[in-house]
């Protein structure tokens, strides 16, 4: 019974083998192209591009057989492949660790000039590069993965969304006290609007809030006996904060969207938005960093995970008032 | 019944307010000194400093008595003594937010120049400015209170400490090849001692760990036939890194220290270390953080929040081999 059982195990080990054992395992190099000779087991596996009898492998097709598969490359050792990928491609390792990824969690994927193109379009990056998040959504649902110096892949999923709150001001006209970087005012605007911090009976307002404040006719500022116009109040933002102008663009068109908006300074972030208030403020749902130059991937990742670790979703504020949610994805 | 209930509770209530106020509330300010006439009572509460028959109070002192227990100044409201005080005291508000936070967990505490003392000796910072993490420690049993817009505090406990790993490497001999911005070499460097990343049958070396490697004399690299200096690698490395050499340093201190040591880039960091290996690698312990200026108290808090968050704790490394420790505390 116990050799009766050895030998069925090692009939179905056999056919199993047969079964995964490509036919033909040799690529072949001529020139600058890798191909097989075409089968269609190859083409079903959705590797390369039938020309001929051949099958036309990319470098990262290629190097993937090899590491993966059991393939060999006619004439040519693994290093030999490395080098002659490396020296094909541009950025080739971010391309090959994530396209290596995917196949391996059973995906077909095609290989484009810049993106990766399977269930989603994914967008390699190595995380010392630059990344312009205003732009790369235009492809339409991106995934950008950023591949890290040992080859680990974290997944991004990157797009535009319309960010809306429910938060509502009445007008009200207050006057308030110019006191080094800060206006005093009355206690109600912490109170009923979330404006500012409060200590005792006042309202402590941040330059940007009276700026905003000052803009809406809502707030008159003093220095003494004097009034103070709204210039000198952006003059003191803009000393404190070379990126004044561009927040204070921003902080107003996250206003007029209907968020409660705080400084978001201690998540790393320019702004954390407030849907709105109730009697138990509720936690904050949005971080806002203004979005002003290309930034290495890996600052990205520090941005989304500091984010996420406090349940809140990463928005980058884009030029024109365009707000670009991202997210971290299993893929 | 229930108005002899009634009765007694009034009587409660009349002798609870009566030991609650204070005898004298009110401050005295002549010209730059604010006092109070000296009571045992005041003095036993831990404010100001006696002085023939006055307590003398200092800025911060007056506000908070102002604010949190009813006082009031002769001759002047609550927004001319916010202005006494800013202008007494150059950095008031963040001083004054990390005393009455203390002050209302019922710490007593006192005012030094550039610290409160109590428990802990608390250095308040507003998160916009520069902290020399590196200097800071000189100060025994420090907790560093950063201070937000809205003078809301964290609170970090920072303090030197002298981590050592366990993790130990046999002398190999390999050859590696140069690729690109890498070192091909055999895979049982990434198994056995977890360098670099792991490709095929082949560990792909950063620069860094190739310089180290060389340096150690257990690697000789060759770009075709020919040998690469140490020099060269040293190069590469500083064309892509151009704190390379002070990475290099810190590398070097802590293998010899007996860490397994990898990038932390995804966590914002320069390395991550782990204390040794085994079947399943541990998760890392430290990130490390080289310190090379003075960094805003914000980007502190964004890097321990982030620590924190995949539970690490975070090292700053200094110059001369020294490590700071900073971690968030509740106080």
């Amino acid at each position: 019974m116990y050799n009766e059982l050895k030998v069925v195990f090692f009939l179905i080990g056999t056919v199993k083998y047969l079964l995964q054992t490509p036919i033909f395992m040799k690529i072949y190099v001529e020139g600058d192209v890798a191909y097989l000779p075409f089968s269609k087991k190859i083409e079903k596996m959705g590797f390369g591009v039938k020309r001929g009898g051949k099958i036309i492998l990319h470098p990262i097709e290629v190097l993937y057989l090899i590491l993966n598969r059991g393939y060999e490359v006619h004439g040519k050792n693994t290093t030999d492949v490395f080098k002659w990928c490396l020296e094909k491609i541009e950025n080739f390792m971010p391309f090959y660790c994530v396209y290596e990824d995917l196949r391996k969690r059973g995906y077909y994927v095609n290989i484009l000039e810049d993106v990766l193109v399977g269930k989603h379009v994914y967008y390699p990056v190595e995380e010392v590069r630059n990344v312009n998040v205003c732009d790369i959504v235009k492809f339409e649902n991106l995934v950008l993965a950023v591949v890290d110096e040992e080859c680990e892949i974290t997944y991004y999923k990157v797009e535009e969304i319309y960010p809306k709150g429910k938060h509502k001001e009445e007008e009200f006209k207050v006057r308030g006290i110019l006191l080094g970087n800060s206006v005093f005012t009355e206690g109600f605007l912490h109170e009923r609007y979330f404006y500012g911090s409060l200590k005792g009976n006042m309202t402590i307002l941040s330059i940007l809030e009276s700026a905003y404040l000052m803009e809406k006719g809502m707030l008159e500022v003093y220095e003494g006996e004097k009034r103070v116009s709204l210039d000198k109040i952006m003059n003191i933002g803009r000393s404190k904060d070379p990126k004044f102008d561009r927040r204070f663009e921003v902080y107003k068109d996250l206003k007029e969207k209907g968020f409660v908006v705080k400084t978001g300074l201690k998540f790393g972030s320019d702004f954390r938005l407030y849907e709105y208030i109730s009697e138990e403020l509720p936690h904050s749902k949005y971080l806002v960093n203004i979005f002003d130059r290309p930034i290495p991937a890996f600052e990205i990742v520090r941005a989304v995970r500091l984010a996420q670790s406090v349940r809140k979703t990463l928005l980058f504020a884009c030029k024109g008032n365009k707000y670009i949610a991202v997210e971290r994805v299993k893929v």
